[in-house]
């Protein structure tokens, strides 16, 4: 048998191994640890490693795309030697980074050729008018419009009773010199119109900022991005949870709470200050310019249409009531002073288009950012939250649903269930032989609970490991002492209390699973239902696209596992990230793709689930793991073979 | 000599008089008292009959119009009985109010064939909207815009936030029937656009009423008139002093108040505050209907330059600092909302448009409401306050200029001077033999004071009677005790002590003729300036129409003695009552007055005298009574003679 010198640095000795030994074990010979959460089952991707020279055979190459494979990389619990080879281990906070890389910050792409004079609805000019005099008596308004008309162009000129105000007294200041700034709107029929924003007295530089804010208002999170609309730049990216998550979880709970006496007021005013702090925040963080928020002069803003209705102030009760009416879609454009947003009390403030009730701005927002309307390829875009919004389509048309999946993937619901922040269970692997698990755990530290992507991973585990059947029935006859019966029936301990922030022990019971089923069988038939409205079969989908922050910590492989995701291989999965805020920044930037949102909007079909039959049949056969209809899910019978064939050896 | 039967009463015994014979002295023959408070010269009017049957000889006609004479009218103290009569005596407050008749409340006149439907900008109309479903998602708003455009065929709808707010609600609680309340405006290029004012549940019938306020905002008196738009109908005429008057008397002094800090938003509050009183008042005047001020959809705001910069809140300053340019002249519609107009929120307010800093929107309201843009004759137009504004021209063309003739005719810079109110002495005669004065007091009692009126009388019969030399001087050397000296030269007893409110004498110094030569100066001098401007002769002025509510009071013959009116024929004045108000009415009204008015502004040429060398000129030869030259004035020179030719007899 032929033995293989192994190197993990050029300049120490290698070791030497024989023919069909793994990575990990020709590590351990050298002395080195490389994590293994999965128990070195190729299914978690951590003891990732890279191979500098030399060749190896992959006996598994999940996590892995193909670019990954060419580069060398290979997970060391599954690469057996195959001739002499050097590997460089990544420092363990690389390979997570590496692991979520495609799933954080979005790269932020100023649009191609971006030049406010041609894209942007809001401008700014600096002019110079001629001064009155006895033979030329025109009152200050009237000689500012004349300016805008001759000098501009523009007809149809707004002005605000409160900048009137400001007129006179800029144009004296400035010596009949003054900077204005216009928002060109469009009526009807293409017809131009113009607002006035602001007049400063003097003339200002060209290559001057000129600030803009991108927002998306999500029920649990509100994303500020600050940009110079000269240059398209971001200057500064925040976001902070949405301050009404006091009056309530989710949209429903909100919708209630705004019905209450002053209770839209209230929310409209905790959300305002949410935003209206982000907004100083962003500010302080801009480097080598002094920003205030009063230097803002426009706003896009991207939510959910229930956020939107609450930022408006706006009451939003028929959202929950059939047939699900909301009160707009398209709100009109508003000056900020109108609602309390602490930019420039004359900012303009476009509130994105939405759909419908259930499907938002943030969606459309999504959709724009991620090009799906621009796609020659059939593509499925998502975006989990509470509700699981989908738009399946491509540049021909598109069909949209939103499933109300409850809030179990946000944590809620779920005995141990929590928000995605420190303290919370991620990602679990469970050991096909022990049943026991390894986690990863936000921020490090004593587990509290568990949040969304956890759940689903745990979930996918204990099905794939047969600590639960298809039908989410748990098996009590494994041997292990963390299935046992609890308060509701059986239950499975992911924590032990020692092991526990709480001192108390984490479980994972039968309600839970029953809760993440409904919640990822009605994702799955939202799915199906698009396909079936257009008669395309959801295989052909050739890209799937994972926008919001839940998507962020979406493992695909265990989405696919509990039938979450549909079974398309991997490298047809993207994240996005926060699709919403970026589309609001495209359309803060850029009037055409302002333009192509309303076409989005207008474009997309609604389906309303809740009036559609076949949704209900398409649910119930998804209540099962993965699906009733396991053909459906090759990938899955796959692995679960390979682990029932590993068990046997 | 031939004896003629007098008889007062068909019923009762005549008297018998000889031929020459005045009727005054007939009538004391048969015991009845008939007023003369100018002494029987035939001027006051007061001693007015009607020569039912038979004929008398007129030897004076002051006081009585053509149409007069034909119907019988005679003053008693000069008409001479030439042949057996019967004579009327009119009881005397119809004397009164005869006097007054044509300078008293206007009659209101509805524009002929009045139709909302085509001359009313806002507009009322209740719809049927098809409700939502699962079939048609359409969004409230959205339904709303498109059942807008269809069944009403209007587009480019503005919908403010906070009606938004409203529309789910309305559609709901009437079952998809509504009511809305559209303003529709104009844009440039005669674009049209539309404003929704109002959204309520259910339908409204289509002869209730619409209910739309046309106010004049004087500097001393704020004017409101509530209109039935479906009608064109006034329901309520009120008017109340602009609440600013503790701050200023005049537009000057408010200018500066506003510069101060607070001062601007002070004097808004104060006439808002006024206006609101009224707006309370004239709702609970209306009859038959139960009105609330939140009823009212639209209000047009006629006022000077200055009153509507301070009722929007702008500042004004520039308005008395060279070249007096104001902000604006054509304020922005706006909703009520905006500055605190209680009215509906919403309401359609809209600022009629001004021409300069000294001729506001109550001028170019009072030339439309005294139809001087369509007159065929060549038209004075003339409104005297603080400043005498003044239009010449036609439907051809028109000039106008304002004097700044300072407060005398409100009765400010005169010692004994007052407002005509209670109290005033509003109207003065002088017996040419023994210099006793006769007045009027406004309310009868007491007198407190002299109001502009009364002093212009004064004025006049002090010239009249030799009392004063055509340069204002008091001549110390007639027999009588009312001329001494005072504490700044010269001065006129009026009243003595005792029959004084104050128990003061009321007195009018030479300081006060000053006073009131500059005021009539200016005033005469702008009149000749326009004239000239355009290079007609004065005289060929074939209508003076006399527009605000200090016209009402103005004594015509008495206003040409002293050479504040030119010397035309009396029948060439009219006397218009509170023309500001009425345009602001009829602009309220009827879109095409409101177009009128826009091109009266627009078409007026602004004349400004400060700027103007001619002017100078013209106010110093009019700084004499009644002008230097005497040739201007031949019926003054007329008047004068005849009473140097009684006091010869």
């Amino acid at each position: 048998m032929a033995e293989y010198k192994v190197r993990f640095d050029p300049n120490t000795e290698p070791v030497v191994v024989k023919s069909g030994t793994l990575i990990i074990e020709a590590a351990k010979q050298a002395g080195l640890d490389i994590l293994q959460p999965c128990g070195g089952q190729g299914r978690c991707g951590r003891c990732i490693v890279q191979v500098m020279d030399g060749t190896v055979r992959h006996r598994s190459s999940l996590r892995l795309s193909k670019e990954d494979i060419q580069a060398g990389y290979a997970l060391a619990c599954q690469s057996i030697i195959e001739s002499d080879i050097l590997v460089r281990i990544p420092e363990q906070d690389k390979i997570e980074r590496r692991l979520m890389s495609d799933r954080t910050a979005l790269e932020i792409e100023i649009p191609p050729g971006y030049s406010p004079e041609y894209k942007q609805s809001l401008r700014r000019f600096s002019i110079q008018l001629s001064p009155p005099s006895y033979e030329d008596q025109t009152d200050d308004l009237t000689r500012l419009k004349k300016e805008i008309t001759l000098k501009l162009g523009y007809r149809n000129i707004f002005i605000p009773l409160g900048l009137i105000n400001k007129i006179s007294q800029a144009l004296r200041l400035g010596n009949w010199n003054v900077t204005i700034f216009l928002h060109i709107g469009e009526l009807d029929d293409r017809m131009k119109y113009v607002q006035l924003v602001d007049i400063l007295p003097g003339i200002i530089a060209e290559e001057d900022p000129l600030w803009g804010a991108a927002i998306d208002i999500g029920t649990t999170t509100v994303t500020l991005w600050l940009v110079d609309l000269m240059t398209g730049k971001v200057h500064a990216q925040v976001a902070e949870y949405n301050d009404q998550i006091r009056r309530g979880e989710d949209v429903i709970s909100r919708i209630i709470y705004a019905d209450k006496n002053g209770g839209l007021t209230e929310l409209q005013q905790l959300v305002l200050g949410t935003i209206n702090e982000l907004m100083e925040t962003a500010c302080k963080r801009v480097k080598f310019h002094r920003v205030k928020p009063e230097d803002v002069y426009k706003v896009s803003v991207a939510g959910n249409t229930t956020m939107m209705h609450l930022f408006l102030g706006v009451p939003a009760n028929n959202i929950r009531l059939s047939p699900f009416i909301p009160s707009f879609n398209q709100a009109p454009i508003i000056y900020a002073k109108e609602i309390g947003l602490k930019t420039h009390p004359f900012a303009i403030v476009d509130c994105l288009p939405g759909v419908a009730s259930y499907v938002g701005a943030d969606i459309t927002a999504g959709v724009l950012s991620a090009g799906v309307d621009l796609a020659d390829q059939l593509t499925l875009f998502l975006d989990v939250g509470t509700n699981g919004e989908m738009v399946l389509g491509s540049k021909e048309w598109l069909v949209t649903c939103a499933c109300s999946a409850g809030p179990a993937f946000e944590g809620a619901g779920v005995q141990s269930g929590m928000r995605a922040t420190t303290g919370a269970i991620e990602e679990v692997w469970i050991n096909s032989n022990t049943y026991e698990p390894t986690y990863r755990v936000i921020g490090g530290g004593k587990p509290r609970g568990i949040c969304g992507s956890g759940l689903i991973s745990l979930l996918a585990e204990m099905f794939i490991t047969g600590l639960i059947d298809k039908a989410g029935n748990l098996n009590p006859s494994l041997p292990t002492n963390r299935v046992r019966e609890g308060e509701h029936g059986l239950e499975y301990v992911v924590v032990w209390a020692v092991e526990a922030y709480s001192g108390e022990d984490i479980v994972f019971t039968r309600v839970d699973v029953d809760n993440l089923l409904r919640a990822k069988a009605a994702i799955y038939a939202g799915f199906l239902v698009l396909a079936q409205s257009v008669g395309v079969p959801l295989e052909s989908t050739e890209q799937v696209l994972i926008g919001g922050s839940f998507g962020k910590y979406l493992n695909i492989e265990k989405s696919i596992q509990i039938g979450l995701l549909p079974d398309l291989p991997w490298e047809r999965f993207r994240f996005l990230g926060n699709t919403a805020v970026k589309g609001a920044y495209y359309a803060l930037l850029d009037k055409h793709s302002r333009k192509r949102l309303d076409e989005i909007a207008s474009k997309m079909t609604y389906i309303e689930l809740s009036a559609d039959n076949s949704f209900y049949e398409a649910f119930m056969s998804a209540l099962f793991l993965p699906h009733t209809d396991l053909s459906k899910f090759p990938s899955v019978e796959k692995a679960m073979k390979s682990i029932q064939y590993s068990e046997t050896i």
